[in-house]
């Protein structure tokens, strides 16, 4: 048992924790608390602990089997934890490493296409509600928040496994490439007219959605096959970025469920 | 100008920060920043603080004049804050208070009804996307987090000041209240079998959306009058409260513009 904060390996999976750069160096991130451990990919799991207390219920036994793991002392546990009740096991898994490709993938790809996405909470958030849409990919700008921040995950609930997703160096390149392999590419944009309902989401398809406070850039926006509009009534100029995912998306699903 | 953070109005305006018992004591909330200064209703402002640095600049100069206003000493002001980057002012306003015959007004109401729902930036995120979307009021029960938590207020975006709501203690009854009204009401529940696009939205219209934990208690999803389902894909088992509400009220919207 891990009885010292000051352990090395409790240190390193502080600093996997807090510190995007460590997670991309050993190409690694970790997950936290029992959900998320049972629907990880056993093959993709490196490193298992759980807090001393957790290791002793009956309750816990069967999840525990799923692989070898560390006990650590209830005290150094708590430190670990990013959340403020920690739930008793974190695990270090590699990073998968998915192809632009493989986030083309199927007969009718339904994509997000994220430009400087700042906010961990929306970029799980998005993720989630868009697996349940059907979201078959994401392509995140270089300079998106990073997916393995350990907000982004916890708000994933799991979808982070399932989704796949690739960073690039050049989003407009990359966006052309996609509308080379025949993806419409749709941009949530002031300058749309039409109202998003009225355009047909049942072929291949993707939604640019730009940074929080600046939405998309020029270059990007222009890069689009179509501008649409999120009707707003009231005094609302803007929707959270996360909200306008979930209603594209879902539109999207909607038409898909009624080919 | 105040430049002691024991000055009473300053512990005051920290207690109505934190707490939501001195805010429904006193009557007020406090809202925070230049965005939701610029639009708070001017009849509802109490006092407004600004900070040292804040009222000496030329840009702030107009938005000044809104109202009489206290200076704070920049290092007391920090200290007020709820966010980590104070923006430099703050005001007290008067709670409104709404009847539940003005959360029921107009021709097609389009109704949020939130038991027991937690996560303030659930609840703010809800009040801002369903302006854009033509909600026009929320009922609450009365366990549900406090509409006057700064977090709320800040999600909201200023919806807070124009979309009507109250909270009540026996959510039971007011759903039969709103009933007999002649709202519908649409539960998104599990054991709802039909897609949520199969339902028409554009007679009076009410959602009723649970804690973010359990879902609606049976009391309260025995009252709708339909269950609907939010289809979902993948390994999804439920939506984010904010974004199965925004999927819904969107839904509404349009079908409300294609009357």
């Amino acid at each position: 048992m891990i009885t010292s904060a000051s352990n090395n390996r409790i240190k390193e999976l502080s600093s996997l924790l807090e510190k995007s750069k460590e997670r991309s160096r050993a190409g690694v991130y970790v997950i936290e608390g029992p959900r998320m451990y049972e629907e990880a990919p056993v093959f993709d799991l490196r490193e298992v602990y759980v807090s001393e207390s957790f290791a002793s219920k009956e309750k816990n036994r069967e999840l525990l089997e799923k692989h070898d793991y560390e006990v650590v002392a209830d005290p150094v546990f708590k430190k670990l934890s990013a959340t403020q009740n920690p739930q008793g096991i974190l695990a270090v898994m590699a990073q998968p490493v998915y192809t632009l490709n493989e986030v083309l993938a199927g007969e009718a790809p339904l994509l997000l296409i994220l430009e400087d996405l700042q906010d961990p909470g929306n970029l799980g958030t998005m993720i989630r509600a868009g697996e349940g849409a059907g979201l078959s990919g994401v392509i995140l700008s270089k300079g998106c928040v990073d997916i393995y921040n350990p907000k982004v995950i916890r708000a994933t609930m799991g979808s982070i496994f399932r989704i796949p997703f690739v960073y690039t160096e050049d989003l407009a390149e990359t966006i052309r490439q996609v509308k080379e392999a025949g993806v419409k590419t749709y941009a949530a944009h002031l300058k749309g007219t039409a109202a998003y309902e009225t355009f047909t989401f049942t072929e291949k398809s993707a939604f640019l959605i730009g940074n929080e406070g600046n939405g998309l850039t020029d270059e990007i926006a222009n890069l689009a096959d179509s501008y649409l509009k999120i009707p707003m009534l009231g005094k609302v100029e803007s929707l959270n970025a996360s909200v306008a995912a979930s209603v594209l998306l879902y539109e999207a699903a909607r038409q898909r469920r009624s080919v």
